[in-house]
C-alpha cells in the first residue's frame, strides 16, 4: 500500500486538523496547533488511552509540573547526556545536527564498506570522533562552506524559576522523571506492596537542533507514560495469559544476524527469551490491542528490539512499536525495561530512601556487598567529611555497587574502597524496584493514524476521506436540513438538544451547498454518521443515518438516533444489522419538492 | 461557615492528592504535582468542562502550543506589561514583590487617610513612586535591612528555540494569545460568520516572584478558556432567554460608592446597564450554572464588577467570579469583554487580515477615519521608506484610530497625521470582531472546591470527610470482600470487570483493617459510594451499596450494581430512590459468621 504523504498533509491543514503555530507572525519550525478536528481527535486519543491502561489496569495517575528543577534531571542524566551533536556553516552561522548532515553527505558517496560502517555508526559519534570524520572527508555545509567545530547541544529548554538565576529549571524532555520522584508516595498509597504502575499524560519538549518531517519531529508534543514498579527478580505478569497467545510482528536478531520480522505469539517469545520477561511482554501485548482498535492498520505494525549497542547502558530490553508511513518505519512507542536505573539515581542524588521492602516472617539468608573500611586511611584524606562519607558509602544501593565494582573495587568520590560479599539473615528485604516504561508519542502516532486512514474513491480522486473508527472521529455526527423551514428547525433544535445530553459530539452543516458537497467536506474529516432531516421528516417523524464508508443509508425513527448513534460509536452494535433492521433507503427526489 | 484550611490542605497532602513537585529535592515554591486522587478531580472538572461549553455549544476547541515565539507577546502587550515590582533587600540579596511587601508593611502601621490611599493603590505603582513610597515611609525588609532600587520583573517564564539565541520565546501566560493568532482560520471554517468560539483547555506559566497561599498562586497551572468573537456593535446573545431569569450575587458599586453585593437577575443586570451587553451577561450565567454543577456552594460565589482603574485600558467590562475559602474572596474565573483590542494589535504587528466582514445586498453608508495625507512632507522625512508608511497608514484598523486619535491628530510613527470623518457606500463592511473572553482558574477552582466539600463528623472530628458530587469524585466506587475466600474472589473478579467495561473508576481495598477504618479512608478521598461483598452474597448473589454522606446502606442484585452506579453518578436516579425501591439494610454481623 502506497501511504499519501502530500495529501494528507494537505487534507490536515485545509481542515485545520493542525497548523504551524504563530502562521501570522512566519511560524516556527516543529510547533504546530491543534485546530479543531485534531483537538479532538487528540482527546479522543488520550481519553481512550486513560480508560484502557489506567482505569482498566487501576493505574495511579499523576499530573507533574512541566518545570523541573535542576537536580531532577541532573540525577536522571539528562544535563550530562540529553545531547546531539551541533555543527555550524563558518559562513553563514547556521546550525545543523552533525548526524544528519553527515548522513546526508555520505548517502551521496560511493557506499564502500567503511563508509556503511560510519553511516551505521552515526548516532554514537563523540566530539572528538565526528570532528576526524570531518576532517578526513572534507565534509562541507549544504552552502559548500567550511564547518565549525562540533559542540554539544543539549536538547532541554532552560529557564529560571523567579528573579534569581541560580534557580535554572528545565522544561522535561518526559513525564517519567516526575513519576520516579514521586514513588515514595504511589508505594504508600499501594500499601507498601508491588507491583504497580503509574502513568502520566502531558506535554514534553525537546529543543531539535532543526526540525523538518512535519509532525513526527516536533519541539513540543504530548506523551502518555506508564511507569510500572515491580520487584527485579519477579517480573512474571499476573495478567500475561490475556495476551500470551496474541501474535506479533517482532523485529529481531538471532546471533548478531540482521533484524527480520517474523509473526510469533508472545507466549512463545517469552519462553524463547526473545522478550526478556512476562511483564514487558505483557505491555507489548497491550500496546498492540490498544492500537488496533484505534485504527491502525496492524499489517503496518511491528515491535522492534533494540540493538545492545543502541539501548541505553542501563536497561535490560527494549522494543519500539514501529509503524509504517510514507517516512518509513517511525518509533510511536517505547517499551523499556529500564532495570532499576531511575530509582537508584534519584536515592543516590535526593539521598532519599526510594527502596521497596517484603516482610518475611522467618528470617532468610541473603548476600550483599560490604565495604572493607580502613577507616584511618579515610580520614587523612577527607578529615572533618569522613562521617557524612561513611554514612553515604553504607547506604549505597546494591544495584549501584554490583554495576560499578571492578574486581571488587568501587571508586566512590575519588576513593577507593574494596567490597568482599558477605551473608546475613533478615526479616525485612529492602531493595531498589525495577521499572518498566511503555512510553507513548501521541502526535506520531495521531500522524501515522491519519496515514492508515486515509483513502480516496475512485470517482473522486482528489477528495480524501479519513476513515477514522467512531471512537476516534473528531464529531461522530453532521446533521443538515434539506430545506430551511420553521418546522423543520424545530425538529433540529429537538434533535440537537437530545445529542447534547447523551454526549455525542456533532455539527450543524448549514452551509448553502449541494447535499453531495456536504457529504464530501464530512468524508474529508472523517465523521462517521450523516444525519439528513427532510420535508418528509414532518411526517412521518424519521432522518435518514448515512455511513461514511458504505456511503449507504437507512431512515430511522427521530427518537432513536441519538441512542443507535450512541451503540453504533460503543461497538455494541454494527450498521450490518441496523441496515437489516430498517432496510436500505434511497433517496427519491419528489420526497421533497 | 467556617472554612478549615489547616485541615484540608493536610487531608490534601495526606492522601497525595497534591504534593510539593520534586518534593525529594527539597520542592520548589508555587509548584505541585496532581496525584491519584487530585489528577482525576482535575480530569473530571476538565471533561466535564468540555461538556458544558464546547460540546453543548458547539465550540471550536483548539490545543497550540505552549512555546510562543517572543513578537506574539510582544504583540500582546505582555512583553512590556506583564510586569510585577521588585525590590531586594541589599544585605541577604533577597527579592521581594514591592506591592506584597508594602502592604505588608503599611498595615502594621496606624491607618491614616493617606496610608489608605497608598495601600488602595499598591496595584497600579510605576517604578518611581514606589521608590518614593520606599524613601519616604523609610521601608526596610522583613529582616530590617536597606532595600535596593525598585526594578521591573517580568513574569514570563523566557527560553530560546533552537541553538541560535535570537530566537527567544516564552511560555505562554494565558492560552488566549493562541486562540487569537488563529482567528482568521477560525472565521473561514465558521463559513466568515460569527458569532462563533474557540476555547482552549491547557497548562500556563507565570514567573511568581515568591509565591505563597499554598495552591492559590502558583508558577504553572492549567487554564480553561473560552473567547467569543463577536460583532463589536452586536453583542446579544441568542441563547440570552435560557438564563436571563437566573439570580446571581452581584458586587458591584452604583456611582463610585463602595462596591457591595446584590442579588440580582441577569436579565435585570443587563437591562440597568450594570453588565454591559447580554453576551457577558450570558457566560456569567453559565458560569454560575456550571460551578454549582461541580459542586461550589452558591451562598460563596459572587461576581465582582472590575473598577475603572482596575480594569485593562482597553476593556469595556469585566468581571471576577469570585469564590469565598479561608483565604477571603478569591478571583477563580475572569469574565471580560476586552472590545477589539487583542485582534487589532495582532493585525498590527503581523500585518495580516484580522478583520470580519458583512456582505451587504444593498450598499450602505458608513463614517470612518480619512488621513489626510501631506506626501512632500512625509516623504520629507521619511525618504525611501514613504511608501511603506502611507500603506501602513491606509491599513490601519478604526478601532485604533479611534482609540488613538487627540483633537483629530494620531502620532503615528513619530509622525503626526490629521483625520477627518468621511463618508463612503461600502458593499463589504469590513471589521475588528469583539472578544468576550470567560477565562478559568482550573487550580484556584479546584483547591475552593475542596474547601466547601470537606466537612467532619460528630463522632470523629479528626478525620474529614469530602463530599464530592458523584461527577467530580476522583473515584466513584470502592469495593470489599467481608473474607478473603475463593468464591467471593470470583464475584469480585466478576464485578470489576461490569465496572470497567461501564467505564466506573474504582478500587478494590484489600487491607487487613476493620470495615470502619475502611469507610473512613473511602469517605476521605470522597468516593461516594462504597460497596462489600460478604459471606451472604455467594447465597444470595447480592452486595451492599453504601451512601457516603448518608452512611445509609442498601442491598442490591450484584448484577445490577454497575448500572445503579452509573445512574447514580450521572445523577438519572436518587439515592432517596433507590432506597425505596431496596429498603434500607442493616447489617447484621451473624450473617458473616
Amino acid at each position: 500500500m502506497e501511504f499519501e504523504q502530500e495529501k494528507v498533509e494537505r487534507l490536515l491543514k485545509k481542515n485545520f486538523f493542525i497548523s504551524p503555530s504563530a502562521h501570522i507572525y512566519g511560524g516556527v519550525s516543529g510547533l504546530y496547533d491543534y485546530g479543531p478536528y485534531g483537538c479532538p481527535l487528540k482527546n479522543n486519543f488520550i481519553n481512550f488511552w486513560r480508560k484502557f491502561f489506567i482505569i482498566e489496569e487501576m493505574m495511579y495517575e499523576l499530573d507533574t509540573t512541566i518545570l523541573t528543577p535542576y537536580e531532577v534531571l541532573k540525577a536522571s542524566g539528562h544535563v550530562d547526556k540529553f545531547c546531539d551533536l551541533l555543527v555550524f556553516d563558518k559562513v553563514t552561522g547556521e546550525f545543523y545536527r552533525a548526524d544528519h548532515l553527515l548522513k546526508q553527505e555520505f548517502s551521496k558517496m560511493e557506499e564502500t564498506d567503511q563508509i556503511k560502517r560510519i553511516i551505521d555508526n552515526l548516532d554514537c559519534l563523540n566530539i572528538k570522533e565526528c570532528d576526524e570524520i570531518i576532517k578526513a572527508y572534507e565534509i562541507k555545509s549544504p552552502n559548500n562552506n567550511e564547518l565549525g567545530n562540533t559542540t554539544y547541544f543539549n536538547l532541554m529548554f532552560s529557564t529560571f524559576i523567579g528573579p534569581k538565576t541560580q534557580n535554572m529549571a528545565f522544561l522535561r524532555p518526559e513525564t517519567a522523571q516526575g513519576q520516579f520522584i514521586n514513588f515514595k508516595k504511589l508505594y504508600e498509597l499501594n500499601n507498601s506492596k508491588l507491583p504497580f504502575a503509574s502513568a502520566s499524560i502531558g506535554k514534553v519538549f525537546r529543543n531539535e537542533i532543526s526540525p523538518r518531517s512535519g509532525l513526527l519531529r516536533v519541539r513540543e508534543f504530548e506523551q502518555a507514560e506508564i511507569e510500572y514498579f515491580v520487584h527485579p527478580k519477579e517480573k512474571d505478569h499476573p495478567k500475561f495469559q490475556t495476551i500470551s497467545d496474541l501474535k506479533i510482528n517482532l523485529h529481531f536478531s538471532k546471533e548478531n544476524e540482521i533484524q527480520k520480522t517474523e509473526k510469533m505469539s508472545i507466549g512463545d517469545a517469552v519462553k524463547n527469551k526473545i522478550i526478556n520477561n512476562q511483564s514487558l511482554g505483557y505491555f507489548i501485548g497491550r500496546t498492540k490491542i490498544f492500537l488496533e482498535k484505534i485504527g491502525i492498520n496492524e499489517e503496518y505494525l511491528r515491535f522492534r528490539q533494540h540493538k545492545k549497542d543502541e539501548m541505553a547502558h542501563y536497561a535490560c530490553d527494549c522494543w519500539d512499536a514501529e509503524i509504517y508511513c510514507s517516512y518509513g518505519w517511525i518509533e510511536c512507542v517505547g517499551i523499556a525495561d529500564r532495570s532499576c536505573y531511575d530509582l537508584t539515581q534519584h536515592q543516590m542524588a535526593s539521598k532519599t530512601n526510594l527502596n521497596a521492602h517484603i516482610q518475611y516472617s522467618e528470617p532468610k539468608c541473603v548476600e550483599f556487598w560490604k565495604p572493607e573500611i580502613d577507616k584511618k586511611a579515610i580520614a587523612s584524606i577527607l578529615k572533618e567529611k569522613t562521617g557524612d562519607f561513611l554514612k553515604e558509602l553504607n547506604n549505597l544501593p546494591e544495584e549501584f555497587i554490583s554495576k560499578n565494582l571492578k574486581n571488587n573495587i568501587l571508586t566512590f568520590q575519588n576513593i577507593e574502597i574494596k567490597f568482599i560479599r558477605n551473608k546475613k539473615n533478615i526479616y525485612v528485604e529492602e531493595f531498589v524496584p525495577g521499572v518498566i516504561e511503555p512510553s507513548f508519542g501521541i502526535g506520531r502516532i495521531i500522524y501515522c493514524l491519519c496515514e492508515h486512514s486515509f483513502y480516496t474513491r475512485k470517482e473522486d480522486e482528489e477528495r480524501g476521506v479519513m476513515k477514522f473508527v467512531p471512537r476516534m472521529a473528531p464529531l461522530k455526527v453532521v446533521i443538515t436540513l434539506l430545506k430551511q423551514t420553521p418546522s423543520l428547525q424545530l425538529l433540529l433544535t429537538n434533535l440537537k438538544e437530545e445529542m447534547s445530553k447523551n454526549d455525542i459530539s456533532f455539527l450543524i452543516n448549514t452551509r448553502n451547498v449541494s447535499i453531495g458537497r456536504k457529504y464530501a467536506s464530512n468524508d474529508e474529516i472523517g465523521v462517521p454518521f450523516f444525519i439528513t432531516i427532510d420535508l418528509q421528516s414532518m411526517s412521518d417523524k424519521k432522518a435518514t443515518i448515512r455511513e461514511r464508508d458504505t456511503m449507504e443509508q437507512i431512515r430511522v425513527p427521530l427518537e432513536k438516533i441519538p441512542i443507535l448513534i450512541q451503540q453504533l460509536c460503543n461497538n455494541n452494535v454494527k450498521w450490518e444489522n441496523l441496515k437489516n433492521e430498517y432496510g436500505l433507503f434511497v433517496f427519491k427526489e419528489e420526497q421533497n419538492i
